[in-house]
């Protein structure tokens, strides 16, 4: 049971965390913090947190948990916010989209690593912002990805496993440079292409007319181009040594598809196609929903 | 009132425009022709076509519509078919997703452009094939492209015309060429970028462990992935030319994004998001479905 949790970003994820936890009856009390009052005081409305702070430091005394869900361009600057005010044997989580980024947040704003930080990934998310849009089910058999390093306490990671957990999360661990390569191919690439496409099109002179034709098969493929762009940047930002190296290498593999296509290498083109139906049928449709 | 249409193909297209006419009331008799018996036998159990013929020949005689809805690397063998077999007035009109190459096809076999080919185009399809899949309601609200030439007789366009709003397709008419840039725009291009992105990771070590992470975004990004690999392959030989372009200057874009990435830019990143999503929030959610 969780005397004090402090969720710093009361939003989709941090919300959600928080109702799922107070649903379970994990928790006793939620204090909350962010920037925007209007929010804190809907949140306070909903049930979502008790009461909250504008400032970090206030927010996380006292607190045996502290859940980071703010941007990862805001990480670091947290981390600082709370120096000094921590309670000792208090345990911090976050829920980042990279992990190797908010371990050196860490590691410069305390000068080590926290033997009590656990950072973790939940891969769960809708393109809805604010706590109005946060629900208790959000992390119901979604994957959460833990990222502890060596001198991390065991005893901490248990606590925020159990948490995830009772989220109605699957839990599971690796290295935050694995976490971070993983993501980058199926979930960061993806977005740049979608991006970069819309953005293509945008320039087009007739771009009206391109838009008008567009299908179902558009949308679907555009969808993740909707994301908020500042969110993005933070993780191309935090990402950026694996992810501009993938985006390379893709840019390669299309030079060599624009070369068979032009030379009409029929029997290529059909093995990549079959190739990729073959594999998005195993390893994609074949799986249970993860996010 | 059609006497008597011959339909080419009898799958998810061919099937559904079938149905569409018969629903509505505007065609007689109705003659299937391809190569799986099974497939034909089940679309006349389904009253989708009347009987059927595995000769394209025998079945265009007498016909005053045909319907070609083969893929597009059949459609040249199709045109040579039917060769002395048509009735003098035949109308005939086709489905393929490109039409620069259906136009050169038909001019191939026949020496030059026939006056009663209308080359047209619905965008509408799932991801089902044969008749089964088939239904009278495919086409409501979607978009036909009609690319007639100079030398196509207007009365000829008008019927193929008629035919499509009975089946409540919305049609419109352009040049060939812009027809092929279009489409290799928003519908081109975003399967290549879908099927090369799922074939590099299946070519990554460990595929397992990466696809097991993928979330819903990914999920919808790759399902054109699925589609099928000889349509594809088909579509890539018929449209090289303004595809392979638009895959190599899409290359280009994501080396300067890579570049972008790699140099921290968070400004230019941020701008090129922010445009990608206000274009499709603009443009894509804001009409309505068309495909």
């Amino acid at each position: 049971m969780i005397k004090r949790l402090a969720v710093i970003g009361v939003g989709l994820i941090g919300g959600s965390y928080a109702r799922a936890l107070r649903a379970a009856g994990q928790v006793e009390e939620i204090i909350g913090c962010g920037r925007s009052r209007e929010n804190l005081e809907r949140a306070v409305e909903l049930g979502v947190i008790d009461t909250y702070r504008h400032d970090i430091g206030e927010a996380v005394e006292g607190a045996d948990l502290v859940f980071l869900a703010v941007p990862l361009g805001a990480i670091r600057a947290a981390f600082e916010a709370m120096q000094g005010h921590l309670a000792e044997n208090a345990i911090i989580t976050d829920a980042g989209s990279v992990k190797g980024s908010v371990i050196r947040d860490c590691e410069e704003a305390f000068g080590c690593m926290l033997p009590n930080f656990v950072p973790g990934h939940p891969i769960a998310g809708t393109e809805q912002n604010g706590v109005e849009a946060s629900f208790a089910e959000l992390y119901q058999n979604r994957r959460v990805i833990l990222t502890p390093v060596c001198q991390t306490n065991e005893s901490a990671i248990a606590v925020v496993h159990a948490t995830w957990r009772y989220c109605g999360a699957e839990v599971t661990r690796m290295f935050a440079v694995d976490h971070d390569r993983i993501l980058a191919a199926t979930s960061h690439l993806p977005h740049m292409l979608a991006y970069a496409l819309v953005d293509m099109l945008a320039r087009m002179d007739d771009k009206e007319e391109v838009f008008r034709y567009a299908a179902g098969g558009f949308r679907d493929f555009t969808r993740i181009a909707s994301s908020n762009p500042v969110m993005w940047r933070d993780i191309c930002v935090a990402n950026k040594d694996q992810l501009a190296t993938l985006v390379e290498d893709f840019a390669t593999e299309l030079q060599l598809l624009a070369t068979a296509i032009r030379a009409g290498e029929q029997q290529q083109l059909e093995q990549i196609f079959e190739n990729a139906r073959n594999t998005r049928e195993r390893f994609v449709d074949g799986v249970k929903s993860s996010g």
